[in-house]
């Protein structure tokens, strides 16, 4: 079964957070097909810069089976984008899996999605990110964690760390350490080693 | 001063190649102006999908300061083509820094840019990449070298080291060291740490 994979992205996206984990998931061919989705931009500029055309747009209610929402500083628009927030709400329903990485974790729990739930974001960020969750069990200690569907990782780099997670979960183990092998990815496989925890 | 960073794009250029580096450079907006360069396309398709809007062409010959040439499988093909090759001398030339990516020291090879240089390349085309430069003293262990003003990085996520590495030598080692913690980035800051060297 090959997995359809929708990329939030937004004015401002932070680029690792997108391209980091796309690398990886996009070098399964066989397994993902990436689509980058928009609010209504077809050329979305990155917050480093270089810009990224979108394939699809939140009116179209594609589904996705995977659900990746990156961060940057364009998040502290979007948590106040309700349109946004209730695509998410309605995207998230229908995937399979959903996975933030960075600041992005702000914008499913400002949707309402974490709430109750485990979910961790980025160090440098973290007082204003769990101030858009005041419900979630945030996690100062933790390169990504897992609760049920939602999948949340630290800043930027630690979003590469999960999706080889994601991969291992579906697909196996050994391919997720072939693909980090191809990229020649020095990957940290466990999820609780945190170098830049906040405690 | 700001430098002037130019990448290289062409059809099926390798994700992260690209955007390991362009995260690191352009979280220091004050030293770095990211522009993406194609020869003629507006829009660059990505090995693994995702497209990229580019700022210059060839013909422009724009001056940068650092010239970034990522790998990917449309190496394979740019190899054969002179006219990109020409343009690589070109702007070589007037360039500080050259640095490339995994298999983007092939194109610097056959430009013979490498000739009588030690250079590098991904392990797993490493093959492939030593017939494009006979002339070149190619490194099997490093996870990038620096040779005058080329440097040339290992596979894929190796460039990300090697771009922190050139932050370092151009704006210091307490930014590099800054950019890596605000990315989350465990930088393996040392060039002979090569965990895939072919030897």
């Amino acid at each position: 079964m090959k997995r359809t994979v929708g990329v939030l992205l937004f004015e401002r996206f932070e680029l690792l957070d997108v391209f980091g984990p796309l690398e990886m998931l996009g070098l399964l061919e066989d397994a993902f097909e990436i689509r980058l989705v928009s609010e209504q931009a077809e050329v979305v500029d990155s917050a480093q810069g270089p810009r990224s055309v979108v394939d699809d747009y939140l009116v179209d209610h594609h589904p996705y089976d995977l659900l990746l929402v990156p961060g940057g500083m364009g998040t502290r628009r979007e948590v106040e984008n309700q349109a946004l927030l209730d695509w998410l709400n309605h995207a998230a329903g229908r995937a399979e899996t959903v996975a933030s990485v960075c600041t992005g974790s702000a914008l499913l729990a400002r949707a309402g999605l974490l709430d109750g739930r485990r979910a961790t974001t980025n160090k440098n960020a973290y007082n204003w990110v769990v101030r858009q969750g005041p419900k979630v069990e945030w996690q100062p200690r933790a390169r990504w964690v897992e609760d049920g569907k939602f999948w949340s990782s630290s800043g930027v780099s630690a979003g590469t760390d999960m999706a080889l997670a994601l991969i291992a979960r579906l697909c196996g183990i050994d391919r997720a350490r072939q693909v980090a092998h191809w990229a020649e990815y020095v990957w940290n496989e466990d999820s609780t080693d945190d170098p830049f925890a906040r405690t």
